[in-house]
């Protein structure tokens, strides 16, 4: 996984101690943490196209929540970011074996790609339990200033 | 993943249904799915570096499983061929946000971080739930003729 996912997950969770109505730019979002604006900005664009994130363009403009923090859960935050391939990689070689025929998909029929996808499905349903509201919940309980120190640096860099 | 482990995986499973003591060569695992040789008998020595395959030289030389399929299970394949590395990368970005410490090692103390290895957990779970026994009775419970048709082949192959 590459490491856009930490970025794409971290600016979702600073989104939410927003004050309500408020947008975040790019270059915001980037000095956040001294990340790569460009870079960041293909991300966001990303999650803006799986409706996590809008974006606003215009003076009072930005990146905000496209819906509500506990409608956004891990999993669609790692497929907005990339995409619906798995893990294991299939490459159907048990074409090339004995009795291998050109007709069948071996990513379906393998009794070893089945294992593998088994594996995979029980990652995806756990990142498809946990919500950025739940991330929240757990930050706030364990760091309380998390919240204000999050605005404190936004303002700080708007400024 | 690399396609390595699909590779490993299938040679390991074909070996459980060669006559006992009976070992095959780099060139014969290769040639079975016409896989590249060289690139191949790198994940072969992972194997064995993992003690999932044992190798000898001389005429009758060539790999063999060194434990029980029993013994066997995916996660140790994935772990030889790929290493013990999480799929989340977390380069520790909260270093660098508001608050952010040297001596605090984000990995473990970001709860996104631990979101993502919980789930990254369920993956490992899952896999060292499965043996290559386990996907063995599977096959030769779908395809019957498969135990005899990979004896063929390895037998062609080496003729």
């Amino acid at each position: 996984m590459s490491r856009s996912v930490e970025w794409a997950a971290h600016s979702c969770l600073n989104l939410t101690w927003l004050e309500p109505g408020r947008a975040v730019r790019t270059a915001t979002l980037a000095a956040f943490y001294g990340l790569p604006a460009a870079y960041l900005n293909k991300q966001l664009q990303a999650l803006v196209r799986a409706g996590i994130l809008s974006s606003a363009s215009g003076p009072r403009g930005g990146f905000q929540l496209a819906r509500a923090p506990e409608e956004i859960t891990l999993l669609d935050i790692v497929i907005a970011i990339e995409g619906l391939d798995e893990a294991f990689r299939c490459d159907e070689i048990l074409r090339r074996g004995p009795g291998g025929r050109a007709d069948v998909d071996y990513r379906e029929t393998c009794v070893l790609a089945q294992a593998m996808r088994k594996a995979d499905l029980a990652w995806r349903r756990e990142l498809a339990s946990q919500s950025i509201a739940d991330i929240k919940a757990t930050v706030e309980h364990r760091f309380p200033n998390t919240p204000q120190m999050t605005r404190n640096r936004f303002a700080a860099l708007r400024a």
